[in-house]
């Protein structure tokens, strides 16, 4: 039976700014993308964040950031290799201590916006944040694209899961196609919760220009921000449900398939 | 042979800017507070400071502030006690990767600037630290002045170590004279020599008052913003030593006095 | 005929943050208290918000904060009245930028969140800000409560409109009764309405004890952070017109009310 | 008889930092690049800066930014035009208020590091920059390189004047070599003190590939950033008044050029 993990989003407000509806999303999903500081996220919500993570048994992910709280971390920053790798080691631990604090650890990291379309392409960014992570944690899992991260993060003998974004059109190498072109964004739900059920059950997923491409899908990335999107991540947790998936942390998802392998 | 700990505060840079010689006072002293980002320190700063604290053996300490890098951390904000604990954990959290991607770990934990003077006398926010140390990481040393930190800190089984300042003039009571006032700061070298090695060999310093009171210090703070006061720094360094003190990391001479008591 | 303006508190989104429905208040209000990046707003949002004020001829005002994004410039901070001049200057000036590049200009200032209610009773932030105002521009109109900064304002030849709050409680001085406070803010459509348009035509309102104070109301502030108070806001207005009263910016209701006198 | 202004970036530093010995470099300066919080600068030492020009008679430029206190406004950020017309605006807007505080006013723009280096290049960013000035105030002078910003400027009936920065390599095209490439910054006092005297007399640089190109300098960029910086300074000014050369604000040296033309 396959497994699959469901990770959104979470605690991307800032002081007195929300964005999502965490709550109702933490009843989905089994792992939880937290942001730490840099393009959203404070320490109270952090705090409150991981401690509801902890408490629902939700998986505890670092979502490091370019330091950019007004592009909410989406625009590109001239950083050096050695510039991500400090605002990640950062960022992981401070979240950390959090995860410590509640008597939990943070099980995955996952680079957030235009930090995490980079390292998909950018082998020096993808080095910088696999260094970072295997040093301060060996234990981490690293989210990724098929590309440069999940690449390095191997070379590092890391574990790496695979995202599947069901909501956005891949490219026929498997990469996104970014968000300013037409089209990036799918907006029905039902192609949605198709393109979903497929990722995970068949491995297959139709790029822009009509081809099938193979896709590991061990996590689906879902979204809370508007009150159809939990409609919809609900949606896609019953079908996935109903075509015998079986819905379970990240660790747990890796490891079933070692075995399987 | 009595021991004691010397410590400066290091990493108060920020991106291009940077204050004390901390090359000078790493040759000087056997314990860090390094900031984490919130008065002073960026990642780039604090992994570099603690690569070089990990290479020299001194030991690394956080030295978390109120986030206020305009003010430098000396400027009062109405924070809730629960903001000044995710603000602690936030930044211990963060050198803790530091330390742990170089090796490390952080020994102790010393409250910043307008931080530092409150913990002494509100308990809320002294138990907000404790509990912020208590729960990240119980083998946290704390680092304090005699006050409500030092409590709040023995309540929750965390080790205290408390600082001398010799270069501040002391309150009957045995707080610091607050920095505003006239008398708060002593600049002639030979007195500051004078008292430190009276307070680490004799338990005594003499109080603006005129009166002898008994200190405790494990460690001594030493100051690096000038030329002056590394020169200073050494002076206390090399007296202390001539006087039959031993230098030594904060854990060894905490578990020597307890091996006395 | 009495005339009162309208304002509200714009332009307090950041980045991808929103809060309150400005499109909606701008069809409600005279006056805009628009953020200026200090405790909200950046300039991206101050830039929009500015450019709509001048095409519906809302009259524009500067709303300066302590520098506390985090805490929406709700939480004190020990700045020295010069600190507080010069942030003052900072963000009226930025302000006034945007308001000259969109042909219009700034009308009036009102400082927001704590610096507001400090410096109704704080005679250096009070006279910090009015000094900030009258050598930058002597045409200002500053928003007050009574207090120190009408007096302030009015000693440097500034002219004062006084805000009347009809959600929120007074004491029997005419200050508001603090937010931590139970009882502090009036949550009763009806009663709020009621106690607009008393203080505007009566020239009273109802202190907590129960006694009336005589109230002076040029302006009378409007929120718009859900969609009941948008509701509430388009009935104060309607009401306040049903019941003759002329709405007004803010130059023309003190320009007919010095007719008057 | 030859007429320049000599400009210095002045108003650098943050909070308890500094960089740059602003008092002597008020000395040798007839105009000043005052930096306005985005990548230096806060509101304190925009006054005091502000407020010592007035007081000398030194022209007041603003020296707008990328957001980036970190990174001193040194590295690209990938912001829209529009982003860049807001921040402009903003920082433009601050320093004025401190200007007219004081009662002087801003005479000239020159944006700072990065965003100076791309609007020499980026058609979009430059027109950004000349909206940005003329709509707020067309009596600005735009400092510029030959380049995108200086047409743009022109474009926009704004005075432009063209800044020769002797200690940095030029390119056969007139754009300063980049600062990551070898040989970019001169550092022979000599030769720099020769090629200003050169520049401002002859009108000719010779480049890095050893061609003598054209160049006109309505100002030459001074730096104060360490002793023999403030020394040079001093010897460049000398050695220009010996050659015949007289120093004077910007305003002036554009009106005595246009007089002979």
């Amino acid at each position: 039976m396959p497994a699959v993990d469901l990770v959104a989003d979470l605690g991307e407000g800032f002081g007195a700014y929300s964005i999502g509806d965490d709550k109702a999303l933490l009843e989905v999903v089994s792992s939880a993308n937290i942001a730490c500081g840099f393009h959203a996220g404070d320490p109270d919500i952090m705090d409150a964040t991981v401690a509801e993570c902890v408490r629902t048994g939700v998986g505890i992910g670092a979502h490091p950031s370019f330091p950019d709280l007004r592009g909410f971390g989406r625009r590109a920053m001239d950083l050096t290799a050695d510039e991500v790798r400090t605002d990640v080691i950062y960022q992981l631990g401070a979240l950390s201590a959090f995860a410590a604090y509640h008597g939990g650890s943070v099980s995955h990291l996952a680079p957030h916006g235009r930090l995490g379309n980079l390292v998909a392409t950018r082998a020096d960014y993808a080095k910088a944040v696999a260094d970072a992570a295997a040093r301060v944690d060996p234990a981490l899992i690293i989210l990724a694209q098929d590309g440069e991260l999940a690449t390095a993060a191997a070379d590092r003998d890391l574990r790496v899961a695979i995202v599947g974004i069901a909501d956005r059109a891949y490219q026929d190498d498997g990469t996104l196609v970014p968000r300013n072109q037409p089209g990036a964004v799918i907006h029905d739900p039902s192609a949605i919760v198709e393109r979903t059920v497929r990722m995970v059950r068949e491995g297959l997923i139709e790029t822009a220009s009509g081809r099938d491409i193979a896709i590991q899908a061990d996590t689906v990335l879902l979204h809370g921000d508007n009150p159809g999107a939990v409609e919809l991540a609900r949606l896609i947790r019953s079908e996935l449900i109903a075509a015998g998936v079986t819905i379970a942390p990240l660790a747990q998802v890796l490891a079933a398939k070692q075995r399987l392998s």
